[in-house]
């Protein structure tokens, strides 16, 4: 039997005013990770969402990280864990977001002010944290207090783990989710995280894969500082010359990685994967919008979704150390950080994968003759994720949207990591689902961020819907 | 006859207290260019000039330059244009310097305060500006007070001009030289610039040429806005990927340039060149003790030489608009700008070396097959400079470093560039000379910037001896 949702469909309708003034009060506060003078506001956003919990009736706790290890004076913002209901006849949820938000200034290009929740003539609800992750993350308070309000019994018991960090490397989450694995989370059924977007602007998804990332560094060094080219040009080996060569053989334009052993780890397409992209909304058109041009490797909308999601990517992101501002300096730097990564999917090792890199790396240096030397590390590596979308917190899921948006969901992939998906998996040894409420042209981390109106309202009904249902889908 | 320069010798020596104190003073004036708000101490250190040219008898005009081209609001500090003697029976003879300084803070590793001259254990003065160029511009001041203490006539009329904008491209200064070549320049004899260094710290030298300088730009471009490497790799062509294989090309390990058409121009080395070089006082030691490192590209002391003479170089400087932080940053950059320059040696030609360039690039990046966009320009250029060692202002130049330090000076070219000197060649079409002051590892633009008190004191006798042999030096 369907559960019954029109009494809680119709309040958070009537209620919409009033959850985007709460969105608004939240978009209100700078609380941006990456900048320490700014950590004051995300604190005072951990505690606007602990009043907002409590008045709603959940009982809250503050959690201390300890210090910033980057910046051992400044303390990391805490933890937002929430409980709300104790119904031991009731599957547990735990849901995760992030109360932080990327940096925003007038002057990068926003149109209105990013600290300003703007409502447009489209609907569009700009601001920045709208949709990466104050959206989604009110979305389950607002869904708390629409039952409360429309006198609806709220389906499970909710856990919630809100943390201020996750622009920022999440910093001390992992730590805190396996310890509390068996204490705080202990209950846990099942695990639904809303902090990504759909594939495109008309269809939601439900996600169940993501790529892992290995980042690396690439550290070429000669002289004992930085030189003059015009005193020290032809006579010194410069390790910028031996740097752009290296990372020039990394990946040719159409993105094929020049790395031996990489291809080889990648799980085949099977023939019923094959199948499965045909079906998915997403168009080149739609590609070409969100990428700003045409300069994609493929033309045809198959290729370039096993691209995003089961093929390996590597990208070269910069270089530390060289001459980077506008204009022009006659710099010869004594010591360059080339910095590039690789999206890594199934069933690609992070230990293999690292030594080859290393291995050909070293061999394209040796191959330059230089004096200079080198060395390759990785800064970071984080491994793919895949679930089960046969699940039954994926049916549930499905079931929602289908019930709210009136369309089965696309089963996606992502190209990029969440790599808290991967520890709440581990940790708590539950499914977990990936369950969207934005859009593909939101643009999360750039100027203009943006939650449409339709997909906050929407996506409350989607989050209490899933509920509903994930309350009551029978365990196969 | 030999000029009489006892009695200004000793009276250098007597007040080189003094000497020392003036230098002390306008070292504490931060009057660093490229800095705006530091712009008051600019023009703070022009009225100082004044005030000591003033006292000293010399006519003193301070000239306005309008505003800064890129801060349109900013006052050009002025040029000092002084005149110290109206002789018409008496050579007259042009001086060249600099007042402002590049930036220091103590933080970048500075040993001492940089703006306090701290004479160390070893007579080392250390400071920003104390060699480049503050001390050489004194050291006229100087010579001129030396002279009338001494009671010695002066034997030249002294045409002075010390701009304040040399570290930050001589903002207005070619356009004001050109102007005042008929008027304030208009009795010019000879040119002399004491803004470069001996080769190494023991012998002093004259500089009779200068590599010119074409800085490049290779723009690659292709998203709207930076992408997400999670969202995006795999299915986007990346500026950064053809950026880094297309400025690998450029030029080898070893400094082989590899675009066609450079070395072709390159003067052929003559027979009586090749004999120049061994007697050059100059070893691979000071070359790795100045490099930090012994990552040179040549072992022995003429292929450097010649490389750094006399042969073109190719350095790469950086890349702008990619990450360039420290840390991790999982970007897409949309479009990045790599820059490289091309020291410039007789007979190249700025226009045909131009077109080469940019053939080559454009060939290269068409190898990609990329549907990037790609621009490459010279964001500025400034062709090399040779003038005849032969000239009886190098001859008397000769004599004076011959009659201060006991040796004959080296006659060697720079790797690098300063611009004015063929403005002033081709303003006035007299023979410029360069006639160093500071030795090679006085550290101009580094920490630690210093003048060992001995070249301070020896130099400003030098640059007196020079007056007076310049004076009287038969005009072959």
């Amino acid at each position: 039997m369907a559960p019954q949702l029109d009494g809680f469909f119709k309040q958070v309708d009537d209620l919409s005013s009033h959850f985007i003034k709460r969105l608004s009060q939240a978009v209100a506060i700078p609380s941006i990770s990456s900048d320490a003078a700014r950590r004051p506001d995300v604190v005072r956003m951990a505690h606007f969402l602990e009043k907002e919990l409590t008045s709603l009736g959940a009982e809250v706790e503050l959690r201390a990280l300890g210090k910033q290890p980057d910046q051992p004076t400044l303390d990391l913002p805490p933890v937002v864990l929430a409980r709300y209901g104790r119904d031991a006849s009731k599957r547990t949820i735990l849901v995760y977001g992030h109360y932080d938000v990327q940096p925003a200034e007038k002057s990068d290009g926003w149109n209105t002010e990013p600290f300003t929740l703007v409502v447009d003539e489209q609907d569009r609800m700009l601001g920045r944290g709208s949709t990466d992750d104050k959206g989604p993350v009110l979305g389950w308070l607002n869904a708390i207090e629409a039952h409360q309000k429309a006198g609806v019994d709220f389906p499970v018991n909710l856990l919630m783990c809100f943390e201020g960090m996750e622009e920022y490397g999440s910093e001390g989450l992992d730590d805190l989710i396996r310890a509390e694995a068996k204490k705080f989370f202990a209950d846990t059924d099942a695990v639904c995280i809303s902090d990504n977007y759909w594939l495109g602007t008309e269809k939601p998804c439900l996600t169940y894969g993501l790529r892992g990332c290995n980042y690396y560094s690439v550290e070429i060094a000669g002289p004992g500082q930085d030189l003059h080219s015009g005193v020290f040009g032809g006579t010194a080996q410069e390790p910028m010359t031996d740097l752009v060569r290296v990372l020039g053989t990394l990946v040719d334009t159409d993105g094929k990685i020049q790395i031996p052993g990489i291809a080889e780890q990648v799980a085949p397409v099977t023939t019923g994967e094959e199948s499965l992209y045909d079906g998915i909304a997403f168009t080149m058109d739609t590609l070409h919008e969100a990428l700003g041009s045409k300069t994609t490797i493929f033309e045809d909308k198959k290729s370039t979704l096993m691209a995003r999601w089961r093929y390996p990517s590597l990208s070269v992101h910069g270089i530390e150390g060289a001459f980077s501002a506008p204009g022009a300096k006659t710099v010869i730097p004594a010591k360059v950080i080339g910095k590039f990564s690789i999206r890594t999917v199934p069933d690609m090792e992070i230990d293999k994968t690292n030594e080859f890199v290393y291995k050909y790396v070293k061999e394209q240096f040796a191959k330059l003759g230089s004096k200079n030397t080198l060395k390759v590390y990785a800064q970071h590596t984080g491994n793919w994720w895949v679930a089960s979308p046969k699940h039954w917190n994926f049916e549930a899921a499905a079931k929602a949207v289908e019930r709210v948006w009136g369309v089965a969901p696309d089963f996606t992939r992502e190209g990029g990591s969440i790599p808290v998906t991967l520890t709440f998996e581990q940790a708590t040894g539950k499914n977990v689902l990936l369950l969207p409420m934005g859009s593909a042209t939101d643009g999360a981390h750039s100027i203009n961020e943006k939650l449409d109106k339709k997909n906050y309202i929407e996506g409350i009904k989607l989050l209490g819907a899933y509920l509903h249902y994930v309350a009551v889908e029978p365990q196969l």
